[in-house]
Parts: structure tokens; sequence; C-alpha cells
């Protein structure tokens, strides 16, 4: 059986690699996108066996349910109760020049893998692919890719278990050996209906499928894996990516590969809502690891939309509506204070905290966590990033 | 104006990359497919042009028309004349372990332009092109170009001035930053137009023609060519790979490189007759290099078309039909002797020469060259091959 269902794309909702938009006014329906992609919900009873194997607490974006979906997540663990290992694979698309918070989401949820589980980490940068749908130059792709790298080993990757690698710099070789293997098992028909290209999308669009499948494959990694085919493969992803890994699921069996397993969160919303996911190209919708504490304050304040009422007197009465809040909905991403958190959401949504006090604990929980991600980018010197990127045995990956 | 036109696909001859078949019973038409797929004849004034420009006689496969038709090649003579260089490509799809004298064909010239221009040469392998058609795997289609390059080789190209390389060891950093720059030039619809693929076509196939397209460029060779851009490109090669070319040829100009020129073959006929090109699937339809002198006498004796008469008293009286005669035909490629040749034309032309005496001439002929083949393959060790295939600069091939 095919594992792919959909596009993602009906009526009401749009999610795929491209595009994020819930229905008019609407939030995304993520109980919905399980259903259409296939997918699997990640109990809490994952997560507390998260908590059991590792001996540590279950990172929050795991406790609270921002990563919310998985596929065969379960059986990762039971290859690690086994005591034998596995491999993560996250990435990034280079479009922009600074990253925003949302777009450090996967990342600091990997590293938290990283160091729980102790295994190896490859990450690629798809500059292949934003040369090819954001009409930049092959130069221009290539440099974004490097500096947006720099963003990402700011989260604290662990150097010695860490390979990060940009398409255009490292595909060939057992790589391509293996986008060819995966192409053969994909007809045009099949990629129109995963992805929804169309006749006049370009062949390489067409093909790009390939590139974002290969890394679930640990032979496409023979600096590190050599002698490891069925080494299993761990993405830590935002579920728009499901349709490049139901794909590459489907095909694995048929190459005499395994599958890779997924654990996929909701999006990131704008400071406007959410509606779908933080854009890089409206600079109002997103807090960006570049924004001065003042931006951020000024962002927060006149962008993040609240839940709270009207008036004040309403709001004492009705309290806030923390289901659309914004500065509530951030804090529940990066305020990792648990009771914190509860106290905000039980006194806010009481009425008796307004929403200026809510904010003011966001930005500084922002200011300080940017003021972090700026100090430790700083660090990374380009030297940092030719070592993250040179292709090199990784010896005590595993220990 | 976008230079293709057509697949070649009418209703009488389909000639493309992957099949070449005549009218019913008929020879394949030339002139037809000059106009079709929109290249030049080859005038007799650019032969002579040739042979002024190098002090030396035009190859006989430019003396005799074997080489018919060419886009630019007036352009690349001049850059000659001017005492500017080129640079040549051709190729080979792996898909046989060994070669039949039609695959020597384009070998046999493209080391006659090498020795008479003194110009550099890649030689490009489509392993994957076969893995992906063919349905080898990627070791089998590996290996076949491996043991290709032997055949090749031994038709003595320069290795001063020759670089040949396989797309799975090939393909990755400048080579496929101009595979994507060209895919983002070309749609789907557009590979439907010139190459007649279809939606349940795999998307390997689909995004092939970059991978062919490139060698093209200078620019793919940064071991060779590094800030030489702008160096023109010729291609030898028989006339059913015009389509990849005049794809090239069409996005060259909009993403900065030249267009390459090309000179084009027709195909070498089948023992059976003129309708098509030599098959190496049906091996009494064509002469191996490793066919041993008994093969080739066994081969010629009872396969080989003759256009003699079916009596001896008829074909006295009214001579051979040389347009149909493969023996003729197959001098025409390999006897030298224009003298020689001439008079058997005229002899068996006449009916004073009968089939048995014209194929006993082609046996010789045919068994000196596969066996002088077979003698200079005996020498290429892997360690040549490697020699060949290493990824280096070429020093002195221009001088």
């Amino acid at each position: 059986m095919a594992e792919e269902s959909t596009t993602g794309r009906d009526d009401e909702q749009v999610v795929n690699p491209w595009e994020v938009t819930a229905k008019d006014g609407g939030k995304i329906d993520y109980d919905k996108l399980i259903e259409k992609f296939g997918c699997q919900r990640l109990e809490e009873s994952l997560v507390q066996r998260v908590e059991r194997l590792t001996g540590r607490p279950a990172h929050v974006f795991l406790r609270r349910g921002v990563f919310f979906a998985h596929r065969d997540f379960n059986e990762i663990l039971d290859v690690y109760e086994r005591g034998e290992k596995f491999f993560l694979y996250t990435g990034r698309g280079p479009s922009s020049e600074a990253l925003h918070l949302g777009h450090l989401v996967p990342f600091m949820f990997t590293k938290y893998l990283q160091d729980a589980f102790k295994v190896p980490l490859v990450i690629q940068l798809t500059d292949d692919e934003k040369c090819m749908w954001k009409n930049l130059t092959v130069e221009e792709s290539k440099r974004l890719a490097r500096e947006n790298a720099k963003d990402i080993i700011a989260c604290g990757f662990d150097i010695t278990r860490t390979f990060i690698f940009s398409d255009f710099n490292y595909v060939g070789g057992a790589f391509y050996e293996n986008m060819v293997k995966v192409a053969k098992c994909v007809t045009f028909n099949k990629v129109v209906g995963i992805f929804g290209f169309t006749n006049e999308d370009h062949i390489g669009k067409i093909s790009f499928p390939t590139v974002q499948a290969v890394p679930s494959f640990p032979s496409s990694f023979p600096h590190l894996f050599s002698g490891n085919d069925n080494l299993r493969c761990l993405i830590p992803c935002a579920i728009d990516q499901d349709p490049y890994f139901r794909m590459t699921r489907d095909v694995a069996p048929r190459i005499g590969y395994q599958k890779p397993a997924l654990i996929e969160s909701s999006f990131f919303p704008a400071l406007q809502g959410e509606t779908g996911k933080m854009s890089a190209s409206d600079p109002n919708s997103a807090i960006y690891v570049t924004d001065s504490s003042k931006d951020i304050k000024n962002k927060v304040n006149r962008y993040a939309f609240s839940g709270g009422q009207d008036s004040i007197e309403n709001h004492r009465k009705y309290g806030a509506n923390l289901e659309v809040d914004i500065p509530v909905k951030y804090l529940s991403f990066f305020l990792e204070d648990d009771a914190k958190l509860d106290h905000i959401k039980k006194e806010y949504g009481a009425g008796r905290m307004l929403t200026g006090e809510v904010k003011k604990c966001l930005i500084e929980v922002l200011s300080e966590m940017v003021e972090r991600h700026c100090k430790a980018r700083a660090l990374v010197t380009d030297e940092v990033v030719d070592a993250f990127m040179a292709v090199r045995p990784l010896p005590y990956m595993f220990s």
C-alpha cells in the first residue's frame, strides 16, 4: 500500500512544503492533517517512554505537544531500547539572510534529541531548492546556506556528532547514486499527486524530491555510515515536510532500504495569529534572531495578536481567550518554567492578568533568547562552519 | 526563437535518443531529419575548409558524408582560424559489455578531430542514464562504464588532452550547479515536446536531459577550464542525440553560456540493412569489437544484406544495387583507400565483381580493424582507465 494520500490541499486548508494556509480566518486543523497525511498522533505514553529511556525530562516541545505527530517514532525507541543506534536528519531551505524564531524550533528540538540520545545528525541545506524555487542565483543560494549554517550551529550542536552539508557542495557520488535509485521509483504522476506539481513546472522542481529524500538513507553518507546500511533514521521536522518523507518511505523498501521515522511539529504561528506559519517574507509577521530588544518589544506590543478583551472591564469579566492569544502561544514554546506558564494561563484566562503584563513577560523571554543566540552566533566563524561542513568521519558520533 | 521543432516522430520514421526506426522497409530519410530537427547540412565547402585549416586530408567520415549535418560548425572553424581554442565533448551510454562497430564511429571521428585541431576532449559515460532506462543496478552500470572506457581509450585518445568521466562518479559541485541552472529553464511540457516523455515516466528520466546538457559548458569542468567560461564546445555525435543539444542550445544564452556546436553523423547500419542503427541487443545485427575473425567472416557472409542480383547471370547483366548493399556501405566507413573503394563500387555496380568478392574484402578490412582494436584494448589496464578518469588539470591540452 502506498503511504501518500493527497497533497494536503482541500477546500479548507493547504499544507505542503511551499504553502501553509488555514481555512479563512481559522487555525490549521492538525487532527485533519494527521488523518489526511496518514501519520500517527504522538501520544502522551510515547513522551513518557522518551523520558524513561533517556533519563531526563522531555523537551517542552514534546511535553506541550509542539511535536504532535510521528511515523514509526516508537520503532526508533525500540531500537534505542535494544541498545542499537540510529541517526537524526533535519534540514533547512536557505531562502533568507536571517532566521526567525519559527526556523529555530526544529533545530532546538533536534539539539535536544542529539543530546538526549547521543546520536549523529546530518543537516541538509537545500540551496539547490531555493535557487530553483526562489529564483536566486547559485552563488546567492550558496551564500545564504553558509549564513544560515551559522545560525544553526549557534543552536549548540555537537561538532563530533554533526555533519552539515549544502546540496550544491555535497550532491554527487553515493548521494547521487541514491538519488537515481529513488528517481527510478517515482513517476511524474506520483509527484503531481504528492506535491501538486504541474506540466508547466520546470524539471528541476520535478526531480528535487529525490534530493530531500536520500539523506534518510545511511548509504548517502559513506564517510559516516559505511557498512551500516540498516541504521535507522529519525527526522524531526515541521509537518509540512511530510510529503517528502511519505514519498521516501514508499520508495525505501523497493530499493532495499529502511524507512525513515518522523517526528513532526505544528507550525510556529505568525505574530498576527495562527492561520499559517511565520513568514520570512513579511518582516512584521516574525521575530528574527537579528532583531534588537527594541525591535522585539515593538513587534510584540504592536503586532502580537491578543486574546484579551477589548476593554479592561470586559477582560476582568470574561478573561482572555487563550486559544487565539499569540503571547501565550509563544510563551508555551519558549518559557521553560511549567509552573510560571500555568500561572500566566490561569491568571490571564481568568482576567486577573492583562495582555500588557503577558506581553512584558514574553518580551523578556524572547529578548533573552535572541541575545543568547546572537552571542553564540558571534562565535561561529567561517572556520567553524568549514569544520561542521567538512566531509569527514565522525569517530565518536555514537559515544 | 526556440530551436527545437519536434520529437522526430512522424508517420514515417522515428529518431530520438532511444529509438531509431525507418519507415517500413525503407531507409532513414536524412534530408527529412535535417529539416525536422532544424540543423544544417554539412556542405562540401566546409569539408574543404577543414582540410585547409588543419593542413591534412579530411577524415573519410567527412569526405564520404558519414558526418553530414551540423550546428554552428562553421563558427568553430572561425574560432580556430582566429587562433582561439575550443573543446570537444562526446559520450556514450554504457548499456552493453562489448561495443559494436557503430559505437566506434563517433570515437574514431572524435580522435581525428582531437589530433587535427589539437584540442581537449571530455567524454561522458552516462551510467546513470543506463541505470534508469535499462533497469541496471548502479553497480552494474558503473562496471559497464569502466569496461566501455577501455574500448574508448583503445581508440587512441591522447591522455594529455582527454578527460573521461562517469556521471555516477562526477555529478556534483560545479557540474551539479549547471544542472540546476539548466533545469530551471526547462519545463515538463518542454521535455515532453522534445523527448516524448509521458506522465508515467519516472522523474529520473524527466530530469536526465540536464545531465547530458551540461558537459557542453566549460564551467562544468573547473579543473580543466576555470576562468575560460566562453570557450566554445564542439560535439561530434550521431544525429539521434540532436534533441539533447537543441534543448541545450535553447537554454545556453538564458544562463549566460555559449551554445555548443554540433557535427552529426548518420547511423551505422545493421548487417540486415539500412532501416535503423545497429542494435546491441541483436548479436547477429552487429559486428562486435570482441568478435573473432571467424565470427566476422560468418556474420558478413550470412547476414550482410547484399545488393547483388539473385543469379550470376542477372548480376552480370544488371550489376549490384549499391544503394542497399551493406558490404559496400561498411567499406565506405572503414576502407580508407579511396581508389580501391571507387574501383569496387564501379566493378560491383557494373556486375563485373560478385558479392562474394566484396564480402571477402570487407571481412579482411573488418578483421584487421577488430584485431588492431583488441591489441590496443589489451594494453588498457585499470590503471590506465583511472588515469584517464582522474579529475585533474590538463596543462598541455591546448599545445
